[in-house]
């Protein structure tokens, strides 16, 4: 391993300046003159998409592993399960030669629309950042790097790389940083990746206060910064602020500028030399690890037979069974002799999304077939239903809705076809297409025991059929084995047990970014604030088709009370909660248990409620056993804006355990003490109301202002004390008729900031 | 007539400064060396509210009519009526010695909360513009002038006096702006009030943007700027900026600021010389005036007489018939033995709200006395029902049900107590005390004929009760003869004609505020953008419990199609509608008739539809007339950020013309030809998709893309093109693998910039 310091000096200007960039689309340039290798990068995140030819930015790729993808993934809520999977990509990796994969995808999803929602996990950046971390660990416990993306609040691909995101420096702690900093706190991961897009105006890959301040300093990661692939605008500027390796390569022209902006003293060559150390450390740290020199191998049967049964496994545990009137499901074979099995995805699943995540399966699992391997002596006929693109035809439907009559059930599979979700641009709306409702809709009339099976990534009106069908099974976009998987929770082999990790609204203008998406003159205002997802849907009243969290098993479970570990929680404390869960029902299942903080009242206004916890608890029939929580003084907090920092505030807090954001099954209560309140603004602009709601506003007026003003105020009538209450403190005298003076306020101001 | 240059030449500096602030709460300084005398102004807007002792702010104020509440003349949409009633003021001003009425308000009904709210007219520019121009123009008829308030954006009572409300430019201009455009514009009144508040972090008593570029500038405006009472923060920046009198006075202190900043040179003195030439025009113009240095008189008997009969009929054109299902309107003294007539406000009847625009009235109409008067022989027996309060007791509220059901009808007067809506604070919540929602769902459980009235100035909840009463009639806060109005109404005297200028929406989370009020932290972000009142409603979908426009009548009216007076419009052209209106009832009645303008296509996100024109018919039965608009091109247009002003983009709009906005009842289509597109962003970091989109940017594009790079870009599959056009132009070399290089992409730009 070579001493990177001792490297740095020893490289010229332009040597330098050349390692800034990579040496092709997906590796790093070797310095042969001072023994650095070239490592090599490889999009994930739910596969490994390592191109045949180097050089080739979008070609056919190698095959490989096609998990579920991140929107599947994260109905599992299963840490174990990302783990697992992470370690299974960093061992196709390692075996493809690649040292860092480029994943994973925590952006959150702010409309069901963004092309990409398929990569990222949740609209809860709690969720998605426990999810993520584990499955970086899991990669990285292979010494395959990771590269966390995008940096920050790439949340939409229209006019990605040139949008700016508007969004204020709360809301983008609380909601659109808050899974990255998990991540790069919790996993540490080897890298990152800033995003395309602006933010507040600066583009992420010079954001200065993004990749240095936040994401180094107030963080302490200490990996390199890598650009998204053509996300560098200025290149020096993007040193200046903390992004370390372009990509893809190779950039002469940006090389050259870095080169000539040294020279001319515009850019400080400490900046470039902290990007080549970090760059150099990185391919250190890579080549450094186990086998990371060994000539790619490619994988080996026995890999790709283990990773397509995991692939199976971890797609059922990431199914959502979204309802199940009358208990449709499982289908029972012993009491069904016909199932109509209809749509063309039963025997061309949609099982992943499009752009540069596309995965070629080493595999795939065809539902169909899946089906009737497990369908024992069912007979099961297939109908198409409707044209392979989606649109509906009449001869099709009407096939596949007689045989729908004709047989005891039927499941129809259903979906959003290929090219509909995608990198590079957003959906348009939020239906499936024309000839996938017209099926539903013409087999539930004729067949009451309908089961739909839904292949999307993100949410879909169901609006015109949802009433009429008795079960919905959401398959998402699973990975390569996802057909076996529905085959295992269709009949019964498999217990599902996932839960939405976004809210489904009824409508797409329900959403709380409609209207505010996707922006208008290069600029999108997140108008809606701290409030997405659950956050908008709860504090507006506003009914979703399903809400955050929920999905059904086919056994039942009752919650205990729940136990805490002590009353209270201070700065520094851990809280341990617990709450027995029983298995009510009679099949073998597993609950994931969520647990959301309330504050009874706060400074600034807050969610309703947030998600802090989740646990899975897997219990045979009749078994109990607890779902555990720990919490710290963090999960209390939010951001103060004004202070530059987190903030919780002592008082009254519920926690609240259930089934899903709107099923919560029991209740517990703790106060948190030794908390700081928030620096709401106490200025000469802040309302009496304001400095009477702070202890030291109210000291300090209690102080300074005569007790005979005070008591005069206190005097009046309740409506002329709360007219008087939204002046702001520097109208005393104004509102005193001068029994306050200016030099009072200004005694009052210095008390509260000394 | 002094020549006011002169005038201010022999000024000396302190005499000017003096002249920036006036000589008590209501008068302006005299200047005794120069033979200037002093004006009084005082407030309104729906009566005067004269103090007793001049130096008072608060205090006792002599008699004069209350007239209806400007949100209550707003459901009128009468302009006729606003011009007799602005006369009326203007005749009583004058009788009382004022020189200038502090009114209109048009500030936009951003919440139901806010609550000043019955100080304004509607959710909507354009009709609270029309309505204030005919207001203005009937006050400065008399000689009176006028001060528009509160410029602008004071929205909201919360911390009114230090809250900054962040409002991009373009929802400035087209929502909080326009109305004081309409009326700046269109009525040219004497003076313009600055808010309280903060626009974008500036107080609007210093905010150069507002009171000069635009107020000034770009609209014309030529008379003075008088602060909101208390308004001023930097009184030398206000100078700077554009405010010209500060009120309340004396105001020694900044005085003599403006004299030292003046003498240290941080004021230039042609500035301040502005403010005095305005101020001493302002004072000038209003002396001139016939009658205006006549001693105040008082108001005689007469006028008392006249105008409080005016006041019944503006109040009975004010009322809207909300419900009236099977007819339960009007009573019909020959078909009911008895009536009984519940609720405290029966007796003491709520018609204005709290704060500075609090009018003494002259006489006050008892509803129960009026309804008396009119019942002809019909038995009235009277019931509290709730406490004066508002909370409920039980004793009150038994004796009322019995009342109720032992009657043939029962009309209760229910709304929200003195001291709920008022300036100086907002609104909690939009609920009715409980005690009036108590006896309503009470006697609705016993009575079917019953009819409830409401007196308030914002929309209030009727969740629980809406669905079991068959009528509601609106009768807001109109004013001191507001029980006779009551009393018309319910007996059909009058048949109601009013229509809601605001939507009532079901609950308070559905308001587009809602999440974005009051803000925090000294700020309120105006996150619903353009998508205020009707124009959220409808963008999303959510259903109001009234939708803005809707009013019923006792009679009915049919719509025949419209006629237009050119099938196109083009700048400069004026386009006239014609719809005729037929009464198919047996009642005279008038009808409100309401035009909306909906584009088929925008390069900037628009409303579904905005309100462009309204016309008030009168019919009687049988008869036919049409209702009349005229439109130009302004009422097409949006204002466009990037270019800096109003932009008609050529292309095709629906004209849709029925009773409410919900209520569409014929539609036309006009071609608009000869319009500018949005100088939308056509730089480097457009997308190829923006530049494609503008037909500069297309033929930019066309003339220096080589044919070759086009072509294949032709020949990609639709979703490659799809993400290939979200690539901002400054790409063009990346994407295109060189084949466009950086100079090309110059010269695109270049091309387009010329």
């Amino acid at each position: 391993m070579h001493d990177i310091e001792a490297l740095v000096r020893q490289m010229s200007l332009e040597e330098k300046a050349a390692l800034c960039s990579g040496a092709t689309p997906w590796t790093t340039k070797p310095l042969a003159r001072l023994g650095v290798d070239s490592i090599t990068v490889s999009d994930g995140p739910h596969g490994l998409r390592r191109p045949i030819e180097q050089a080739d930015m979008i070609g056919r790729s190698i095959p490989a592993t096609c998990f579920p993808t991140a929107s599947a993934l994260a109905c599992s809520w299963d840490r174990d399960l990302l783990r697992e999977v992470g370690e299974a990509l960093g061992v196709e990796a390692r075996a493809l030669g690649v040292h860092v994969l480029l994943a994973p995808g925590v952006n959150m999803k702010r409309t069901p629309l963004c092309g990409r929602n398929f990569e990222y996990y949740s609209e809860d950046p709690y969720l998605a950042g426990e999810l993520a971390s584990a499955y970086v660990e899991g990669v990285q416990s292979t010494g395959v790097g990771t590269c966390l993306k995008h940096f920050a609040a790439n949340n939409q691909e229209s006019e990605r790389l040139s949008i700016s995101a508007e969004i204020p420096e709360r809301v983008l702690r609380e909601i659109y940083l808050a899974a990255f900093e998990r991540v790069v706190t919790q996993a540490r991961p080897w890298s990152v990746m800033c995003s395309y897009n602006r933010i507040n105006g600066t583009y992420a890959s010079q954001h200065r206060h993004l990749l240095t301040e936040i994401l180094r300093d107030e963080w302490g990661f200490e990996g390199a910064v890598i650009s998204d692939w053509g996300a560098v605008d200025d290149r020096v500027a993007g040193i200046e602020a903390g992004l370390d390796l372009e990509m893809p390569g190779p950039s002469p022209c940006n090389d050259r500028r870095i080169v000539e902006a040294v020279r001319s003293g515009r850019l400080d060559e400490q900046a470039l030399d902290r990007a080549v150390t970090r760059i150099l450390a990185l391919v250190e740290r890579a080549l450094a690890q186990p086998g990371a020199r060994d000539p790619a191998r490619g994988l080996q049967a026995p890999e790709v037979e283990a990773h397509h049964r995991l692939a199976r496994r971890a797609a059922a545990r990431c199914m959502v069974l979204l309802k199940n009137d009358g208990g449709v499901l499982p289908l029972d074979p012993a009491r069904l002799r016909s199932v109509a099995v209809l749509g063309h995805m039963a025997v061309a699943p949609q099982f992943q999304g499009g752009g540069s995540s596309r995965v070629q399966p080493t595999r795939v699992d065809v539902p169909l077939d899946e089906l009737r391997a497990a369908a024992g002596s069912v007979a099961l006929t297939y109908y198409q239903g409707y044209l392979e693109s989606g649109e509906p035809d009449d001869a099709l439907l009407r096939s596949a809705a007689r045989a729908a009559e004709a047989a005891d059930a039927a499941l129809i599979f259903a979906g959003l076809p290929d090219g509909v979700e995608s990198e590079g641009y957003d959906r348009l709306d939020m239906e499936l297409p024309p000839g996938h409702v017209a099926l539903i809709q013409a087999v539930a009339a004729v067949q009451p025991r309908t089961v739909v099976v839904l292949h999307n990534g993100a949410p879909v009106s169901m609006a015109g059929w949802i009433d009429r069908v008795p079960a919905v099974l959401l398959a998402g976009l699973a990975g390569q084995a996802s057909g076996g998987a529905v085959a295992d929770i269709l009949f019964g082999r498999v217990n599902p047990s996932g839960k939405l990790a976004e809210t489904y609204p009824v409508r797409l203008e329900d959403n709380p970014s409609y209207l505010n998406f996707p922006g208008e003159n290069g600029k999108v205002f997140y108008g809606e604030g701290l409030f997405i997802g659950y956050r908008y849907y709860e504090a507006r009243g506003v009914q979703p088709l399903f809400p955050f969290g929920h999905g059904l098993s086919y056994t039942t479970f009752s919650y205990g009370q729940a136990s805490l570990s002590r009353p209270s929680i201070a700065p520094g404390d851990s809280l341990e909660v617990q709450v027995p869960v029983t298995n009510t029902g009679s099949r073998d299942g597993e609950e994931i248990v969520q647990l959301y903080v309330r504050p009874h009242r706060s400074q600034l206004p807050r969610p309703v409620k947030e998600l802090k916890g989740f646990a899975r608890v897997a219990l045979a029939p009749g078994e109990t056993r607890p779902a555990s929580f720990r919490l710290t003084i963090r999960d209390f907090s939010y951001y103060d804006p004004e202070r530059g920092g987190w903030v919780a505030e002592p008082g009254t807090y519920d926690l609240l355990i259930g089934a899903s954001s709107q099923d919560i099954r029991v209740q517990a209560t703790v106060v948190l003490t030794g908390g700081v309140l928030a620096d709401t603004r106490l200025t000469a602009e802040s309302s009496i109301q304001a400095w009477l709601d702070d202890p030291r506003g109210r000291e300090a007026l209690e102080r300074f202002v005569p007790d005979e003003v005070m008591r005069r105020y206190r005097e009046q009538p309740a409506v002329m004390r709360r007219v008087l209450r939204n002046y702001p403190l520097k109208k005393l005298p104004h509102v005193t008729g001068g029994r306050v003076d200016e030099a009072t306020v200004q005694h009052i101001l210095q008390s509260v900031t000394r």
